[in-house]
C-alpha cells in the first residue's frame, strides 16, 4: 500500500450501503503487512447463488483452482481473502492451505468446504501458512456487520492507493435492489482477467446460472478491456453473489439470463464493472493519466480490440503520453505491429477532438500547441480509424511513468 | 545520441578492415541533429549483389517499400540512409522523397535508380525534405573511401550510445574473405525485425538468392530473437551486400545455398547477426544490464519462443531485473500468460545457476543470499524448463529502468 494516493482517485467516495444477506469482517493478520488489514471474511446468509470468472493463466493460484472446483455447487456462505500473499506456484503446500483455509472457513460459517470461496492476492511463490489467519474466522464471522464493504475493499488492497467501492440500487420487478462490488489492482492487470480481485454482492434472487452468464457477458467491455502493464495475474479472480434477501420484500426470482425484468439489473451491474475496472486503470502502478484507446474501421471487432489492446500496450505509447507527448507515430507504429489488417494510407489517428494523421499522412491542418493543450490533461483519449470495415473496440489504459518501474523494482524486497 | 554511453558497452571496439569493392562518407546535413553526422552514403562497385529483410509492420516507412520493391533486381550500387527522420507514415510526400533521393543517389554514382537503397530512422509522421541532404551525394560518393565503417556506424546512430560494429575474415574456398557489419538500435525493438537499421557487406562473389537465403535463415536466432521493449519498428531494414571482388583474388563463385563451401562464411555470418543484435540489446534505450531468457522442454521449439518472448516482454520481469530481484514469481506469471501449453507443476526456473522453482514450487535448496548475489551481475540468465516437451528457445533482452521512460517520454519534444 503507498503512502502517496494516485492523483487519479476519485474526489469523493460513496457510501456503500448493506447488503441484505451479506455481513463482512476484517482483521490484522500480519501476513506480510504491519498495521493494516490483511484479512477479509465476507458471510453470506444461506442461498446465496455464486458466480466467477478467473484468470485465463496456464499457472493458475491455488485459491483460484479452490473457487474453479467449487463454483460447480453454484452456492456460497463465505469468502475468505487475504492480502500480502498469493498462495500461487506454492505447490502441494499451495493446496494443503487452501484446504486447511476451506475446513476453518467452513467451521466458522457453519456450511461445507464446498460452500466457501477464497482469494489471495500478493507475492508469488512463498508458502502462505494457513495458521497465520484461520485461527481468527470464527471470531470474524461472529463479529461481522453489513456495514463494513469500504473496510473491505481496503483489507484486500497490495500497491492499490485507494480502496474501490461502487454501489447502485436498481429495480428488479417493482422491487429496490442493491449491488455493491470491490475491486483491488494495481499491477499486473491485463486481460484476461484484467484485474486481481474483485467481488460483487447484491440482495437480488438471482439463480447462480443467471449470474454467471451475466457476469461472463459483462467482462468482455470492462475487465477484460483494461490492462495497466500486460501482464496477467495468477490469481485475477472476479465473483458475483447474490443473496435472494430482496425476495422477502418481494422481488422477482429470476432464474433465466433472458428474463425481460433483469434489463436495469444486467444495465447497472455492466455498469459497476466498468466503474471498477476504470477504478483499476486509474490506480495502475505509478499511473499519472488514464488513457482510453478506441480503434474504429477495422476488419472486425475482434481485430478492433487487438489492435486497440497493441496501442494500449505499447512501452513507446505509454511513455509518450507520460511525457504529455502528442507522438501519435507511435500509434502508427502499434497499429503496424498489431498483425491485424491495416493499411498505412486509410489511416487516422485522433488524441482527444484533435486529429494529427489522415489518409495516412499528417493532417495538414494539425495544430501542435491545441494537441500539446490537450496532452496536459488528465484523462486522454486515442482514436485510430483504420479506414477498412466496421469492426470496433474501445480498451482502458494508464500511462507508463518511472514510478511504474521504482514501484516494480523494489516490491518483494 | 545520448551523452551518457550505456555500461554494457563493448569494453573495445573492433578495427574495421576495408571490404573490397566499398566506399563509405559521411555527413552533417543538419536533418534534426546538429554537430553530428547524419547520412550515410555506401557506394559499391558494379556487380555487387544485395539481400534484405524488412519490417512485418502493415505501416512500413517509405523507404521499406523503395527497398522491397528494387530488391527484387538483387543489384546494388549505393546505400543511402539518413537519421532523425523515419520518413514513415507520410504519405505522398515521402515517396517523393524516396524518388527524389534515389535519382540524385543513382546520378552520384552512375547507375540507376534501381540499384539505389535507401534506410531512413529517427522520429515518424514528420515529412522528409529530400533537398536538405540529396545535393550532397555527389559530392559523397567522390570522396567515399573505404576505412570509414565506424563513422557509417556514428551516422546512423539515433538513441543509440555506442556505435555497432563487427568484422570476420573466413575462407571462402581457399581465399580470405572479410565481412563487415553495423547496425543501430535502440528503441522500438523487437521481433520481427529486431532492429531499426543493419547493413552488412563483403567482398565475397556470393548471388543474391543465397545472400537472401542465408540471411532470412540467419535471422531468426538472432535479430529475430531480440526485444527490447516489444515495439516493432515501422522501418526495420536488414541488408547483406557481396560486392564479389574475392573472385578476382580466387574466391569461388557460390550461386547455391547448399554449396558446401559456404559453411564458414554462413557461421561466420550468423555469429556477426548475433554479435550486432546483442549489441542492439545491450544498447536498449536505458538498459543497464542484458537478460538471456532460455524456454527449454515446451511442446515445440515456436511453443518455446513464444514463451521466452512473453517473458522477456514482460515489464514486471523487466523491473525486477532492473532492481536486481530475482523475483522468479513473475518468470512464473509470464509463462501462464504465453497461452502456450504448460503445467504449472511441472515447471522449474532458474536464475543463472540458481535454481528457485522446481515441481511447482519453490525449490527447498534454494538460496536467497547466492540468488542475490547474482542478480548483481550485468548479464542475468533466466531458463524455464516447462517439462512437457523437447522444444527450445532462446531470445534476449535488456531490463526496464527508469531511464527507458525518462528517454522515451521527451524523446520527440
Amino acid at each position: 500500500m503507498s503512502t502517496t494516493v494516485s492523483p487519479l482517485a476519485p474526489k469523493k467516495y460513496p457510501k456503500m450501503p448493506a447488503i441484505e444477506g451479506v455481513r463482512i469482517a476484517t482483521a490484522e493478520a500480519g501476513i506480510k503487512y504491519k498495521g493494516r488489514t490483511d484479512v477479509l471474511a465476507m458471510v453470506f446468509d444461506e442461498g446465496t447463488a455464486a458466480a466467477g470468472v478467473f484468470t485465463r493463466s496456464k499457472c493458475p493460484s491455488a485459491p483460484v483452482d479452490f473457487c474453479r472446483e467449487n463454483l460447480s455447487g453454484g452456492k456460497a456462505r463465505i469468502l475468505v481473502v487475504n492480502s500480502g500473499n498469493a498462495n500461487a506456484f506454492t505447490g502441494k503446500k499451495g493446496r494443503e492451505t487452501t484446504t486447511l483455509t476451506g475446513q476453518a472457513a467452513a467451521k466458522a460459517a457453519g456450511c461445507t468446504p464446498g460452500d466457501v470461496f477464497l482469494a489471495s492476492t500478493g507475492v508469488i511463490g512463498e508458502p502462505l501458512d494457513a495458521g497465520k489467519f484461520s485461527h481468527l474466522l470464527s471470531g470474524m464471522v461472529k463479529d461481522a456487520r453489513p456495514d463494513q464493504w469500504t473496510e473491505a475493499a481496503k483489507a484486500i488492497m497490495t500497491t492499490d492507493t485507494y480502496p474501490k467501492v461502487v454501489t447502485a440500487t436498481v429495480k428488479l420487478g417493482d422491487i429496490d435492489v442493491t449491488i455493491n462490488g470491490i475491486a483491488k489492482g494495481a499491477g499486473m492487470i491485463a486481460p484476461d482477467m484484467a484485474t486481481m480481485l474483485s467481488f460483487v454482492a447484491t440482495d437480488a434472487p438471482i439463480a447462480a446460472e443467471v449470474l454467471q452468464d451475466m457476469l461472463s457477458r459483462g467482462t468482455a467491455s470492462t475487465f477484460n478491456a483494461v490492462t495497466v502493464d500486460s501482464d496477467t495475474s495468477t490469481s485475477d479472480t472476479l465473483m458475483l453473489f447474490a443473496t435472494g434477501a430482496a425476495g422477502k420484500r418481494g422481488a422477482p426470482k429470476i432464474s433465466d439470463p433472458k428474463d425481460a425484468r433483469l434489463a436495469s439489473f444486467r444495465r447497472a451491474l455492466n455498469k459497476m464493472l466498468k466503474t471498477l475496472a476504470l477504478q483499476v486503470v486509474r490506480d495502475g502502478e505509478g499511473a499519472r493519466k488514464q488513457v482510453e484507446v478506441t480503434v474504429t474501421g477495422a476488419k472486425s471487432s475482434r481485430s478492433a480490440k487487438r489492435i486497440a489492446l497493441s496501442i494500449a500496450n505499447s512501452p513507446l505509447v505509454k511513455t509518450a503520453v507520460a511525457g504529455e507527448d502528442a507522438n501519435w507515430g507511435r500509434v502508427v507504429m502499434a497499429v503496424g505491429k498489431a498483425g491485424e489488417p491495416a493499411d498505412r494510407d486509410l489511416l487516422s489517428i485522433w488524441f482527444g477532438d484533435n486529429r494529427l494523421a489522415h489518409n495516412g499522412e499528417r493532417d495538414p491542418n494539425y495544430s501542435e500547441a491545441a494537441t500539446s493543450a490537450y496532452m496536459k490533461g488528465d484523462d486522454i483519449v486515442i482514436r485510430a480509424d483504420i479506414g477498412l470495415g466496421r469492426g470496433k473496440a474501445t480498451v482502458w489504459t494508464c500511462d507508463l511513468t518511472k514510478e511504474y518501474v521504482a514501484i516494480n523494482g523494489d516490491y518483494r524486497s
